[in-house]
Formats: C-alpha cells, sequence, structure tokens
C-alpha cells in the first residue's frame, strides 16, 4: 500500500456508498461518505462531494438546438412542464474528493441542524463572552498577518491603516472576481477591541460609517458597482471574532444573509443613534446556533447549571 | 392558426434564444424567452424556464455503480477535482413552459436589479404609508377569503378565530408538505388593522406571541418539527399589506429570510419590549426594493421632490 496521500481515484464505477453527509435541494449539492470496494485500501473512507453545474448561458442556443429530448408532464392551456433531457454535454456534475479522509474531513461536512437560541444580554455575558475569551489568540493570527501585510497582500483592494476607523478590504474567496452580479467581499477591521455586533457602541460610528463610504467608493471604483446594490452587513454569531465586514451584491443567491444571523450595518447605525449607544449590549437578538459546536456546547451547559 | 391558448410544444430543437430573462447559478435556474423558429406561429413568444433536477439520493448507489465517466481537473494530496458525467437517466432537467406568453408574464420572470433602501420614520409617512393606503381591498380579499373560511378551508393547519390574538395557519404554496426539513407554513392574522411590521406596537404583543406559542406547538404535533428549528419572521415590505408571520425550518436553504427583508418575530417581540412600545415607529430600517416595483416609483419621486 502506497502513502495515505498518494491514493488516487480513478474510477468512480467501484465507490459503495455509505451515507449521505449533507445535501441541499436548493443548490442541487450532495456530499457522500463511502469507500471503493475494490482496491487494496478498502480500509481508507472518501468523502465525494457532488454539485450539478450551472446552464451555460453563452451556450443556450446550442443546448436547444442539439434537441432536448422531451416528456410532458403536465398541459394546461398556455402552461406546460416538461422533464427533459439535454444531451449528453450539458450533463456534467462537479465531484470535489477527499481520498482518504479523516473524521475531521467528515464532521466537517456532516449537517449539523441549525437551532434557534433567544441571547439575553445575561446569556451573552455569562455564556457566549466566557467563550470568546476562551479562544486563542493564535486563531486569528491569519487576520493580524493580512492587516500587517504579511499575508494576502495581492488580494487586497484597498487599506485604510487609521487604527481607530481604518480597515482592509478583501474579495471573498468565494468570489470569482469576475462576475459582478456575485461581489462579495470583506472589510477587516484594524481595531483589534471590537470582537463582535456585542462591543459595538457610539464610539465605534466613525468606524462603521467609513467602512460604509469608503467601502462602496472603491467597490463602485474598481467593479463598477454601486453603493445601491450593495448588502453591507456583519455576522452574528461571527465565524471569527475579530470585527469584519461582509460586502455583497443584491442579486446574490447567497445564504449568507439570512436573518438570525446577518444584520445591516445601516441598521446597526441607526440602532445605536435613534435607541442609545448602549443598544447592542440591551438588545436580545435571536441567533442561529449549530448543533454540537463549542458555542452551543456553553449555552447549553449555562442553561443547565441555572 | 389555432386559438392562442390551444398551441402545443412537441419539440425544442427549433427553440430560437431571444435572451435569458433570469437565471441564477446558485440554484441552477435559467428562464429564456424566445420563438420556435419554423412553425405557424412564428409571431408568439415563449418563455422556457429550465432547472437541474437535485440528485435522487435514494439512487445514489445506481448513480455510482452506472460508471461516472470522470475527468481530472486537479490533484494535490488528498483533494482532487473532476469533472463528471453521470449517465442519461440521472440527468432530467425540469421545463416549464409558457407559450404563448404575453408581455405580463416576461415582466413577471425578468430579474429586476434589487435596490437597498433606508427607510427613514419620514420616508415611510410620506411615501411607503400613502402608497399602502391606495392599494384597492380587493387585493387582499383572498386573505380575507381564508379568514371567513370561504377559500383554502381544506388547506387550513389550524384556526385561532380570536379577533385580537388569533390567526390562521396554512402551508406556504412553496412547500411540498412531504419533506419536514423544507417546512414552510404562514401565519395570517384574524386582525385587519395591522398593515405591517411597521404598525406594531406593545399591544400586539398577544397576538406576535400566540402565533409564536400556538404556531409552533401546531407544527410540533402535526409535523414533528421542535421549535428550536423553526424561523418565525415578518418580511418588510411584505408581498401583501395584511399581517402575516412565516414559519420556517432552519435548514431551509430558502432565501426568504434575508436581510433587508425579514425580521425574526423574537427579536420584533424583544425590540417592543426593550427599546419601547413605538420602536417600529422610530427605528430606520434598510429595506430591499426591487427596481420599477410602485413602492420604488413612491420613494423616487418622493426622494425628486423633498
Amino acid at each position: 500500500m502506497e502513502g495515505a496521500s498518494k491514493l488516487k481515484i480513478s474510477s468512480l464505477t467501484n465507490f459503495e456508498v455509505e451515507r449521505v453527509l449533507s445535501d441541499d435541494i436548493f443548490s442541487k449539492y450532495v456530499a457522500v461518505l463511502g469507500r471503493f470496494r475494490d482496491d487494496d485500501n478498502s480500509d481508507c473512507q472518501a468523502i465525494l462531494r457532488l454539485s450539478r453545474r450551472h446552464f451555460d448561458l453563452e451556450n443556450l442556443p446550442a443546448l436547444f438546438s442539439s434537441g432536448l429530448q422531451l416528456d410532458l408532464d403536465f398541459h394546461n392551456d398556455i402552461y406546460s412542464k416538461f422533464a427533459a433531457l439535454p444531451s449528453e454535454k450539458f450533463n456534467y456534475v462537479t465531484v470535489d474528493a477527499i481520498y482518504p479522509c479523516t473524521s475531521k474531513h467528515i464532521s466537517k461536512f456532516e449537517r449539523k441542524p441549525v437551532h434557534m437560541v433567544r441571547e439575553t444580554p445575561e446569556l451573552y455575558r455569562n455564556a457566549i463572552l466566557p467563550y470568546i475569551e476562551s479562544i486563542p489568540a493564535a486563531q486569528t493570527q491569519w487576520v493580524v498577518n493580512i492587516l500587517e501585510g504579511k499575508a494576502e497582500v495581492e488580494r487586497v483592494i484597498f487599506m485604510d491603516d487609521n487604527l481607530d476607523s481604518g480597515f482592509v478590504l478583501l474579495p471573498d474567496l468565494k468570489w470569482d472576481q469576475i462576475q459582478a452580479n456575485q461581489l462579495y467581499c470583506v472589510a477587516i477591521a484594524q481595531r483589534r477591541d471590537v470582537r463582535s455586533l456585542r462591543d459595538l457602541t457610539a464610539q465605534h460610528l466613525p468606524l462603521l460609517e467609513n467602512i460604509i463610504k469608503q467601502g462602496s467608493a472603491v467597490i463602485q471604483n474598481k467593479y463598477g458597482v454601486g453603493s445601491e446594490c450593495l448588502k453591507i452587513f456583519v455576522h452574528y454569531h461571527p465565524s471569527y471574532f475579530h470585527f469584519h465586514v461582509h460586502l455583497m451584491h443584491t442579486s446574490q443567491g447567497s445564504l449568507a444573509n439570512g436573518a438570525g444571523k446577518a444584520h445591516l450595518l445601516t441598521d446597526v447605525i441607526d440602532n445605536i443613534k435613534v435607541f442609545g449607544s448602549d443598544y447592542y449590549q440591551r438588545a436580545v437578538l435571536q441567533v442561529e446556533v449549530g448543533e454540537g459546536t463549542d458555542i452551543m456546547e456553553r449555552i447549553s451547559s449555562y442553561s443547565r447549571e441555572k
């Protein structure tokens, strides 16, 4: 048997499905765990992630003229519905494979049910804040590297190095940087003392307003997307606790901006201005929390002890 | 030429693409406008909406064993990426056709850019409220019919007929009522004097709390979905101005719950309780507004006049 990292996949014919780790009807995606039945490495598991390709808009005339085979499902007046079979070349599927995979990979791709939790200021102080403070600084070293120009330098779109109101703007890795209507950028604050939405007060308005103003202007200049077509928001809970802001085209089909997770930055500013500097310290926020995550663990044990 | 409503589609081979009305990379969907080149009705346009099918999870073993043809894109250590071609029967596409179609159909399927608008209380009073008041009552007659038991009676899951805090619960038409993790229901308030989120005050807390409490209990009993897995929210702006609430499974990939549109009902209740009964009359709310809609028209002409 070769070294584990040298195993190669040459065919999927002998792939034996063990179980579906996650799937999404909406985006036509499935992640499957299994083994290759007949090779020498049958003790190794593999994860295959399949996703349907989008239609190639350039080649739509070819798609039609090559003759879609039609099966009528239903006809009523001007409306009809068919099951259609495009000719071969239009049916490619993308397969991402991890082989061999570890239990860490499995757990990463396994769907975790998401729960809605009502986070009171008290729950924040007693369960969430201690969790945030327990995270080793090393986990956000990559952010510091970006801010200090030690990493991803060539990806930086814009940098304002004011330590109070400054930020670095980068394209999100999910964005191909080609299609403007899929635009997705991230602004990372220079200051390191804002862990999340919960820390924001009137003192941070210059930072927030600067991100909206300069971030929009840079995006308008570089990508031609107007500020009226930008959805600018923060995640709460965020995936890392160094203050950062998402800037996304309004036509984006992303789930990143869902209620219970995304808070629009102008709403944040207006809440602080209209209802008081301590709005986010007093607010009760319903948040999405994944089952089995560290945060959920803290919330559960706090609720049990209380 | 036969009556327009009798035109039938027998093949797509001669469909001539005029333009793409809308498409979505995320959900693999495209709506195309065009004509059938060689028939007698070449003056008639047709809209074809194509969407890729999700993988059939039951038949995954068959998908693999039938042999996906593999093209390696990339290999690095344990990671690899392929373009794969499943055998024919796994490649069906759903085609919904409207033929002949009218300009109304075209405009319905044409992607309208969505803009972010900062709605101040002043903008609400001077542009949005007059618009809401101009909508003829007949437009929500269908809601009244449901409340009065004159329509969709067999679809009603639960009815509380208290005129102050009562509501009717129905499945949303987008939900197949089979897959619990795709659950999507709507609760429509019995009272007719709440047009939207903007009207809510402490006076409506019994209604809001009743929808959360009884709505969740009914869904738990009937579909086995616990309240911790329910995202309960209102849309602002809503699609019709009779107060109603969306209840959706947290695992849903729907875009219905995006920031700038969805407001979680417990957040609404907590805002009113913590920051005052008039929270939603004082709040500034950033909202998504479609270009070319009546509301955008009102907003623009108000902004011009000011």
